[in-house]
């Protein structure tokens, strides 16, 4: 750690515990030896998985957000448990929302989706060994599933209906390991 | 948009309002006319800077991040004033944040950083035409300016020191370039 960048906390306080977040205030103090405040969301983690079938093809995901008021096309994708393994969960999430279950499936990265305000760490997944499982989605959870070319992520890229993080991630993957042969 | 993935809002409470994010509490109908709770961050979006060299290294921020407790490594980037043109901070930001100028500077992408609890937008920039400006931080930002090669950068995710989503873009973003010829 360098000491010349350090905020230390001097006071905070938690403003609210979600089902999924908390908002914790910290008053810091600089390197510089003044005071600022930090609006800090702590948030579980979550796993993410490129899903490739046999047929060479992307298994996405289409899902409302709320935040955004629409939906977007993304990876399957999952927030962890408390306390559970990112692997585990990456095998659960993918069958749950897919009903695909991957026969092998190998850590990509882990990437801080945003490092400014949040603690949220995503882990990354890649499978091209899938076998069907069994559907198995919670109470909210409403999403629909694709299946689509390389070629058609980047054109749904194009028309931001593929429109976050880990899914353009994703994208540029497949593309660097020389697309989905 | 699909009616049959909708969400519609039945109430909601606001429960802090920040310097940068606010906090909402929504009450939804799911489409099965079940209801569920949504916990959403408005953020105000954010730029980040693909920015080369002359000497062919790209130029990088070490940071402490106060949700992180730690200093990671990330692309300059920088919030969004309110109703700011996106292009204008990018261009701003940089060479406040490095004290490079860019001569031309051109649109990459954007995308959602955690469409599942927050609406914060990234907008991507690219520049390898930089003179040198003038540095201009804000009061509470304390970083180090770093200029690395690809691989040096490649090193850097290794070891897990560039850690956060849209600087692994950034290096995948360069990589399916070519490099940095």
């Amino acid at each position: 750690m360098e000491k010349k960048l350090f905020e230390k906390t001097i006071s905070e306080k938690t403003i609210f515990n979600g089902r999924i977040i908390d908002l914790v205030l910290k008053d810091v103090e600089l390197p510089d030896g003044k005071t600022s405040k930090r609006e800090i969301i702590n948030h579980p983690g979550a796993v993410a998985i490129i899903a490739v079938t046999e047929s060479k093809k992307i298994v996405l995901i289409n899902q409302f957000r709320k935040p955004l008021e629409k939906t977007i096309i993304e990876i399957p994708a999952g927030k962890l448990e408390k306390g559970e393994d990112p692997l585990k969960c990456a095998k659960r999430e993918l069958e749950e929302e897919t009903g695909y279950k991957p026969k092998e499936i190998e850590a990509v990265t882990s990437f801080y989706t945003s490092p400014g305000f949040a603690d949220e760490l995503v882990h990354i997944y890649f499978t091209d060994k899938l076998e069907l499982g069994e559907v198995n989605r919670d109470d909210d959870e409403f999403l629909d599933v694709l299946e689509v070319t390389l070629e058609e992520a980047e054109a749904l890229i194009e028309k931001q209906l593929i429109h976050d993080a880990k899914t353009v991630y994703a994208i540029q993957y497949l593309k660097l390991k020389g697309g989905l042969l």
